[in-house]
C-alpha cells in the first residue's frame, strides 16, 4: 500500500494540456517469484486448470476417502441416494435407448465391415463400464456411426473383410483397444485440450461430409447393388451406383424407400414436438419388425430382398486373445486406434458437456476421457469395438427421462436379453430397412443453420468449415479431418505473424485512448503517436511489427510535412495487451527505441517545426503486464526501461506527464494547430 | 463527432462509489466496412505489411517507370551516383574479401563433397548476379559454411561422392537449382515472414551445434585420418577418430596446429581491434600461400600430407544440362534444395538486415529473397552450388569499408582472374590448411554470450536453443532445426491454449483498473468480479477460459460466505487485449453470460447478503475491440450485447454506472465491508 501517500481524489489528468499538477501512477514490477515458482504455476495452469484437488481442501481424512472414491467412481456420487423414483424414469429411457440401440448396433457394424452381431456385442459391455466410471447422466453408449464408417475404411485399405473375415475382426478389436488406450492416456496425462483443436466449424463441415458419405454408403442396401466399391469418396460411389444400374432391384428400392420415408417423418414429428420423442426412437425398432414380417410373409428374400441372416445366440466372448500386437498391419491398426479414439472421444465428450450444461451439473474432461478410453479397453477384450456417447441416442434418452447412468443398464439389460433369445428373430430383417435407419440417424448430423450462422460470425471459420466438408466428401474421413485441423492452426500462427496494431487517440473530455479509425471521436495529442500493439511479441512477429511501427512513425511524420505540425516528440507504446514477450521481442523493443531516438535526432536537424530544445524524441511504454515487464528490466538491451520517465500505467498520465514538461519549453507552434488528428483519409 | 454533446469536462467517474453523476462514453461499432473491403485490408496486412506501392503514390508516370526499374533492379539506385572515391573503397574491400573467399571456397566445396574447383565456380557468378538484383550494399556473396554441410550430408545419405561423382555434383546442382526456386518462391509469393519462425534463439543453438559438427569434420584433414566416417553426428565421428590413431600423422597435426594457431590469433586480433580487420582477413590467403610453398619446399606431400592436387584451368563451364529433374533421387533433391535455401536464405537475410540497421538503410526482405533466389537459379546453370550473404566474409566486407555491390564485382573478377591464370598454385596446398581455415571461420558462430543473455531472459527460449545445439549434434543438422522449430510453435499453441485470466482491482485515488496480483494497493470492488482476458478468444481455448472463469467465479462466491461481503452483482470481462474472436469464442461469451445470469438466481435465493431486489447478476463487457464487437453482435447468440447497457467503454466508468444503480437501491450491507480485496491467500 504504498501508494497512500498520492491518493487524493485529483483526478485532473485528463488529455487537455492545460493541466500542470499532474497525477502519476508508478509501475512497479510484479511481487517477486523465483523460476521454479512460476514453472509450477504454469504447469498447473496448463494441466490442472480446473484445480481438481480444491474440493479436499480443508476436510476431515475419512471425508477425504469418500472424496477420492467418488472421484474415481462416479458412481458412488448418485448410488446411494438412488430411489424408486429415479429408477421407474430411467427404466423408460433405457427402454426406449435399447429400441434404438438394436437396430443401430447391427446396422453400424455392417458400416464398419464387422458382422452384425458385434454391433450388439458393443451395446451390452461399454455401457456397463461406463456407468460405472462416467460422470455424465445422460450419455447414452454405444457404437456411433461416424467412428464406424472411419473404423471400416481405414481397415479396408490393408485387409479385405470378405476375404479375410477373421483378421479383419481382429484388426478391428486392436484398433478398439488402442483407440481406448489413446482415449484414457488423453485423460490420464490431462493433455484433454488438444481435443479443443477440433473446432465448432471444424465439426460441423465435418459431421455433414460424414453423413453425406454414410448416407452414400446406404445406397449399396437401399438400391440392392451387389457389386458396390469399397471406396469412400463420393464420387467413386456415385460412378459405381450409377455403373451398376442393371443390378437395382426395384422390389429393395420400392420398400426401402417407403421405410426411408416413414423413418424420416417419424423423426419430424419429434423434432416439431419433443414431448413426442418415442415417435422417432420407436420408429426404427417399428420398421425392424415391420419388415421382417413383410418379408417373412411375402418370402421377399427370394426376390431380390437381401436379408441379415442367420446369427449366432449367445453373450459376448472373449476376445483379449484376438488383439494383435506385432505384425505386418501394427502401424495401420495404431493410426485407425487414434483416428478412431480422438474422433469418438470428440463426440462423447461433446455430448456428455451439452446435456451437463442443460442440467447445469459439471463433466470433467479429464475423467470422461478415462472412462470412455477405459470401456474401449475393456470392450477390446469382449468382442467389442469402438463406442462412445452419441448424440442422437443420448438426446432420445434425455427427453425421455432419464435420470442417471442406470438408463445404461437397462439398456444394457435389455440388450442382454436380445443376445440370449431374441436373435433368431433378426434373421428375415432386410438390409434396406438398416439403410433406411442409418441414413435418418445421420441425417442429423447436416446442421446447416449452424452452418449459415458460422457464415454470418465469421467468414474464416466458415471457410474452414468447407474445407471439412469438401476434404471429406472427395479426398478421405481422415485427410479432410486433418487438412480442416492444419488450416486453423494456420490460421492462429496467421494471427499472430501479423498481429494488429492501431493508433490511439484521446475521446474528448475524458482521458480514454481509444483506436482513431473505430472511435471517429478521438484526436490525436500532437507531438505524440501512441500505438496499440494486440498481441503478445514473439519471434514470429517481431519483424513485422517492427516494420510496421516504423511504417506508422513514417506516415506519421509525412503528415507533419503536409500539415506542418508539430513533429514527433514521443512515441507510445500501449502493451496492455502484449500477453507474453520472448528474447526475440525484447530485441525488438530495443531496436525500436534505437530507431525513434535516430529518427528525433534526425528530425531536430532538418525539421523547422521541431521544438528546439527537445534534441531527441523518446519511446516511451505503458502498462507493461508482469511478465513482460520483468523480461524487459531483466535484459541487458532494454535495462533502461526500468526508469520511471520510460514506463507510464495508463496513456492518459504518460500524455498528461509528458506533455506537461514539452509545455514547459517556449511553445514554437500555432494553437490551431494543437489538435490534430493522425487518422488517414 | 457525435459526442460532442457529452463532452463536458466533468471528470467524476472513479472508483469511489460517491459519485452520483456518471458519464459514460458509448461503445460503437467501427465505421462499416464490407466483407471484401476487410479481406482486402487483410490480405495487404499479410503479403505487403511494407507497403512497396507507397512510393509511387502521387509521382508523374516518368518517375514511376524509374521507380519501377529501380525496384527490379537495385543497382540503378545507386549506379548513377557512383564515383571514383567510392569506387576505391569497394576496390580495396573486394580486393580484402576475394582473399578470404579463395581458400573459403575450395574449403567449403570440400564440405559439401564437391571438387574444390566448384567453390571458385560458386565465388565467381552468383556475387555478380547479386550486385544487380540484391539491395544490401555489404553482403558478401559466396558459399557459405553451415549450408554446404547440410548439402553434402543429406545428398550423402543416398550417392556417394567418392563412388559415383558426376551423379553426387549433378544432384548437387538440381538441389542448388531448387533451392533457389524456393528462395524466388517465397520472395514472390510474398511468403518471407516463413523464416521468421526459424527464432533468434533457435538459430544461436543451432549455428553453435552446426559450428561444432563443421569443425569435427576437419579433424579428418588435420589430424590426417585417410578412413573417416561419412556420418555427422558427434558420437560417430569422435569414434572414428578414436578407432583410428593409427592413421594419425604427427607432420600433419603439427603443421595444422600451427596453422590453426595463427589463423585464430589472427581472428582474435581483428576481434580486439576492429580496424586491424585486414589481420584476420588476409590470415587465410597467406597462411594457404605459406603451406603451399612449405609442402612444395620439402616435399612434405610425400611425407604423410595430403594435398589438394590438380585444379582444372578456365572459368564456370555451363551445367544446366546436368540438372536432374527426373529419377530416383528428385525426392532428396527437392528435400535438401528446400532445407538448405531455408538455411542459406536465413543466413543471407538476416547478415542484410544486421548491416542496413548499422549503416540505417532498409533491405526489402521480399525482394532479397528473390534476388538471393535468383542468383542460385542461375548458379546452378553455372556449375555453382548453394551460395548466399555469409556471415563472416560480410563483417570483413563492411569493416574494409565496402559501399556498394560494386565489392562483390571486384571480389568476382578476383576469382575469375585465379581461375583463368592462377589454379597450378593450388597444386601444393595441403588439406590441412583447408581444414584449419574452416575451423577458424565456424568458431566466431559458438555466441556463448548471447546463450547466457538468453537464459536470462527466457528459460523457455534458452530450452528451445538447447534442443536445436542437442539436435544438431546428436540427431542430425536438419532435425535438430525441424525439433527447435516445432518446440517453438507448440509453446505459442500453448499459449493461446492457456491464456492468463486476471482479476483487476482499482488504484485507490484513481479510476485505473489493474491485476491485484500485480499491484498490491489494487483493490476490488464489492459485488464485482472484474476480469481481463489477455489473448485472442478462439477454439483452441474457449474451453479452458470457459472453465477458468467460472472457477474464478467460485472462489469469489466461497469468499463471500467466509467474509460475509457483498456476493457478485456483476461479472466485468475487460477485452481490451481480446484482439479476435471466433465463433467458437462467440459461445462461449453466451455460455458465460448464462453461467452468471443463473448462479445470479440460485444465490438471491439462498444467500442472505444479496441485496433483496437485485434478483439476477449479470455480465459486462469492457471495450471490446472492432472486430470482436462487430462478431458479437452479428452472432445471433449474443445480439443482446448490442444493448448499452451490457457494454462499457472503460471498466473505471462501467464499475461508477453500475454502483451508482446498485446505490439506489436500498443497502443491506456494513459499510467497514464496502472494499475488500478478491486476492486469494
Amino acid at each position: 500500500m504504498n501508494m497512500n501517500n498520492n491518493s487524493n481524489n485529483n483526478n485532473s489528468n485528463s488529455a487537455d494540456m492545460q493541466s500542470h499538477c499532474v497525477e502519476v501512477h508508478p509501475v512497479v514490477p510484479p511481487p517477486h517469484r523465483s523460476s521454479l515458482q512460476k514453472l509450477g504455476a504454469k504447469l498447473k495452469e496448463t494441466f490442472f486448470p480446473d484445480d481438481p484437488l480444491r474440493q479436499f481442501k480443508g476436510q476431515p481424512i475419512k471425508k477425504k476417502w469418500i472424496l477420492g472414491a467418488q472421484y474415481v467412481f462416479p458412481i458412488l456420487q448418485w448410488a446411494p441416494q438412488y430411489s424408486l423414483k429415479l429408477f421407474k424414469s430411467d427404466v423408460v429411457s433405457g427402454l426406449t435407448i435399447a429400441s434404438l440401440a438394436i437396430p443401430q448396433g447391427i446396422s453400424y457394424a455392417k458400416l464398419a465391415n464387422l458382422p452384425p452381431i458385434v454391433g450388439l456385442y458393443s451395446s451390452f459391455v461399454p455401457p456397463l463400464v461406463y456407468a460405472v466410471f462416467g460422470s455424465s447422466r445422460d450419455l447414452a453408449v454405444g457404437p456411433v456411426s461416424i467412428a464406424s464408417l472411419i473404423l471400416g475404411s481405414m481397415l479396408r485399405q490393408e485387409v479385405s473383410p470378405t476375404k479375410d473375415p477373421l483378421l479383419f475382426l481382429q484388426l478391428a478389436f486392436t484398433s478398439t483397444f488402442f483407440a481406448g488406450f489413446f482415449q484414457a492416456s488423453l485423460g490420464f496425462l490431462r493433455l484433454g485440450f488438444l481435443i479443443d483443436f477440433l473446432s465448432k466449424a471444424i465439426l460441423i463441415g465435418f459431421m455433414a461430409g460424414a453423413a453425406i458419405i454414410v448416407s452414400l454408403q446406404q445406397l449399396k442396401s437401399l438400391l440392392g447393388i451387389t457389386h458396390f466399391t469399397p471406396q469412400m469418396g463420393l464420387i467413386p460411389v456415385l460412378s459405381s451406383v450409377f455403373h451398376n444400374t442393371k443390378e437395382w432391384s426395384w422390389q429393395t428400392i420400392l420398400m426401402g424407400f417407403c421405410f426411408l420415408v416413414l423413418l424420416l417423418l417419424a423423426r419430424h414429428v419429434s423434432f416439431k414436438r419433443p414431448k413426442l420423442f418415442w415417435v422417432s426412437a420407436g420408429a426404427p425398432l417399428a420398421s425392424v419388425i415391420l419388415s421382417t414380417l413383410i418379408v417373412f410373409a411375402f418370402k421377399a428374400h427370394h426376390h431380390g430382398i437381401s436379408v441379415i441372416g442367420k446369427l449366432q445366440e449367445g453373450l459376448n466372448p472373449p476376445s483379449w486373445n484376438m488383439l494383435l500386437f506385432h505384425g505386418a498391419h501394427l502401424g495401420l491398426v495404431i493410426k485407425t486406434g487414434f483416428v478412431t479414439g480422438i474422433i469418438s472421444l470428440t463426440e462423447g465428450i461433446a455430448v456428455g458437456r451439452t446435456f451437463a450444461a442443460l442440467k447445469d451439473y459439471r463433466v470433467d474432461g479429464n475423467k470422461e476421457m478415462m472412462a470412455i478410453g477405459l470401456m474401449n479397453m475393456v470392450g477390446s477384450a469382449t468382442s467389442c469395438y469402438v463406442t462412445t456417447g452419441a448424440f442422437s441416442r443420448s438426446a432420445v434418452n434425455h427427453n425421455a427421462g432419464a435420470k442417471t447412468a442406470v438408463s445404461n443398464i437397462v439398456m444394457s439389460v435389455t440388450v442382454m436379453v436380445t443376445l440370449l433369445f431374441l436373435m433368431p428373430l433378426f434373421q428375415y430383417t432386410p438390409n434396406l430397412v438398416l439403410g433406411a435407419i442409418i441414413v435418418t440417424a445421420v441425417v442429423g448430423l447436416i446442421d446447416i443453420p449452424a452452418a449459415f450462422n458460422i457464415w454470418k460470425t465469421d467468414k474464416f471459420d466458415f471457410l474452414v468449415m468447407l474445407c471439412a466438408f469438401l476434404g471429406v466428401l472427395f479426398i478421405s474421413v481422415q485427410e479432410g479431418l486433418a487438412i480442416a485441423v492444419g488450416i486453423s492452426i494456420f490460421k492462429i500462427l496467421l494471427q499472430i505473424t501479423r498481429p494488429r496494431t492501431v493508433v490511439l487517440g484521446s475521446i474528448p473530455g475524458s482521458d480514454i485512448y481509444r483506436n482513431v479509425h473505430h472511435y471517429k471521436q478521438a484526436v490525436g495529442v500532437p507531438g505524440f503517436l501512441i500505438l496499440s500493439i494486440e498481441a503478445p511479441i514473439n519471434f514470429a512477429n517481431s519483424m513485422y511489427l517492427n516494420e510496421r511501427i516504423l511504417r506508422w512513425i513514417e506516415e506519421y511524420e509525412e503528415e507533419v510535412d503536409v500539415k506542418k505540425h508539430l513533429s514527433i516528440q514521443y512515441v507510445i507504446l500501449d502493451l496492455s495487451a502484449v500477453s507474453t514477450i520472448d528474447t526475440t521481442g525484447v530485441i525488438l523493443i530495443r531496436d525500436l527505441r534505437k530507431a525513434v531516438e535516430k529518427k528525433g535526432i534526425e528530425a531536430s536537424k532538418t525539421e523547422k517545426f521541431s521544438l528546439s530544445s527537445q534534441s531527441s524524441s523518446c519511446l516511451v511504454l505503458v502498462n507493461p503486464l508482469g511478465e513482460v515487464l520483468e523480461k524487459l528490466q531483466r535484459a541487458e538491451e532494454t535495462r533502461d526501461f526500468a526508469k520511471p520517465e520510460n514506463l507510464y500505467l495508463t496513456v492518459g498520465e504518460a500524455v498528461a506527464s509528458l506533455s506537461s514538461s514539452m509545455k514547459s519549453q517556449p511553445p514554437t507552434m500555432h494553437d490551431e494547430e494543437a489538435q490534430t488528428n493522425p487518422r488517414q483519409n
